[in-house]
Formats: structure tokens, C-alpha cells, sequence
């Protein structure tokens, strides 16, 4: 996995709410389907339902304990399909629990989700849709 | 508030056990006083105690629903002391709350946290030990 972070995403609850509020900062992103992405540097800062987060990353919110939702999500983009699942176990060697196994995804890519330790999710993500520079920056296509 | 991102610092409950997991991904940190730094890419991932990062955030951990901890904190590191109090500032007209005024840090350097409408905690900072490329992107120093 190599050393470092593609999108930052902030499960919210009122998704307009949240898209104003980082507006009022003068930060200016663009909506899709229910989520905004912001470009913030060369990683992507994204603001998505608090819900669906959690259901995506296969994360009970917010009750139990053991397997708890912290609203964050962290995911890591590879180049290559195959890298998926290579990461996500890798990751499960190096003691984190798969709580989403690789499959296909809705943008027509491939991803699964592991939590650490501590339970914070990661996504291992390949999406051709999100060019990734030869630094491993990500950068925001035109989404609509 | 410029649109970036600069370190994603994840409050861990067991320092070693998650050091020990990032490294076996592959990771190469450095670690001072109980913190482990990790560059990735232009942006910075910090593995930190969780009640610490709680606590330094103002924020309770985790049982109170309407001020809850997510585990997880942003970072926005500013080119100039002054624009902390801007930030800050600029943030609770959005509507945020500021759950730890603009002070001093330990590190030499000025800084505030806000939590967002979600309670996503993102710390303003002013940290001269940590330099700021043209583009925005943070690069952790020697520590040690």
C-alpha cells in the first residue's frame, strides 16, 4: 500500500447543510448524485450522507461499540484493478477486519473497504473515472 | 479558508498495535512524543492517542450524541499566524462551533479547532516547524 491518501470523506447529515456551511468558506465543489466533491490540494475532500457512508464502508453507525462508525472515511486509490485486492489483504494480513469485500462499483470501478484497528475506514479504490498523477494526486474530473 | 487539506489524524487507542499495522502495510513513519507522522503525498497522516486527540480537539469522547467524537481530525495549516483567528473566525459565521479557542501550541506554533455542523473537527493551524509548499502541500520535517 503505498504511502498515502486520495479522498477525505465527511459522512454528514444534512448534506445541503454541510455543502453551505464549506461554501461559506468560499471552498467550491461540485454535486453529483447526492455528493459533493471538493478538489482540496492533491486530495479530494468529499461530503457525502452520513448513512450511506457508513452502509458503504459496512459499518454499523453509531451504536455498537465494538464496530463503531467515527464518520470519517480515508480512501486510498490504486492504478491497477488487481491492486485491490491485493491491498485488502494486505491489510487483513496486517490485522484489519474486510467490512466491505472487493466487488464492482456503481462509477464502474472496483473497491472494497477494510477498518483498522480503531475502526477507521479505508477504502482501497481502483476508478478509472479519477486520473491519478504520476505523484498520486488525485485530481476531480468534470463530473457533470 | 483555502481549499486544502493538510494532515488527517486518525486518535488511535492503542499507539504500538496501530503504528505496527501502518508499517506492515509498509509505512514509514516517524514518531516523537507518543505521535506518528507519516507524509503521504502532499498531505500528512498522524496516528495520535484518541482521548488525546479528544481532548485536544475540546471535544467529548464519545458519549454524548449532540458534541460526539469521531475518532478522526482534520488539519488546515495557515501560511501566517493571523490568519488562525480568520479562520476560526470566518468558520463560527458559517457555523461552526469552536470547541477550542485560538492559543498557543506546545509546538511553538498558534492554533484553534472548529467542529463542523456534523462535528467533524478540523484544527486551524499555525505551525512554523512545518513547512507549506507554493501549492498548498505540508511536508512533515525531521523530527528526530
Amino acid at each position: 500500500m503505498e504511502q498515502r491518501i486520495s479522498l477525505v470523506t465527511l459522512g454528514v447529515r444534512d448534506l445541503p447543510r454541510a455543502r453551505a456551511f464549506y461554501e461559506e468558506l468560499g471552498w467550491r465543489g461540485q454535486e453529483v448524485e447526492e455528493t459533493v466533491f471538493f478538489q482540496a490540494g492533491g486530495v479530494v475532500v468529499v461530503l457525502w450522507g452520513r448513512d450511506r457512508l457508513a452502509a458503504d464502508c459496512g459499518v454499523p453507525d453509531p451504536d455498537s461499540r465494538e464496530a463503531w462508525f467515527g464518520g470519517t472515511a480515508l480512501a486510498h486509490n490504486v492504478r491497477e484493478r488487481e491492486e485491490v485486492d491485493a491491498v485488502l489483504a494486505e491489510a487483513a494480513t496486517a490485522g484489519a477486519t474486510v467490512t466491505r469485500p472487493a466487488g464492482e462499483t456503481p462509477y464502474g470501478g472496483y473497491a472494497g473497504v477494510f477498518t483498522d484497528p480503531d475502526g477507521h475506514a479505508w477504502e482501497i479504490s481502483w476508478n478509472p473515472g479519477f486520473p491519478i498523477a504520476e505523484d498520486g494526486s488525485v485530481t476531480v474530473p468534470p463530473l457533470t
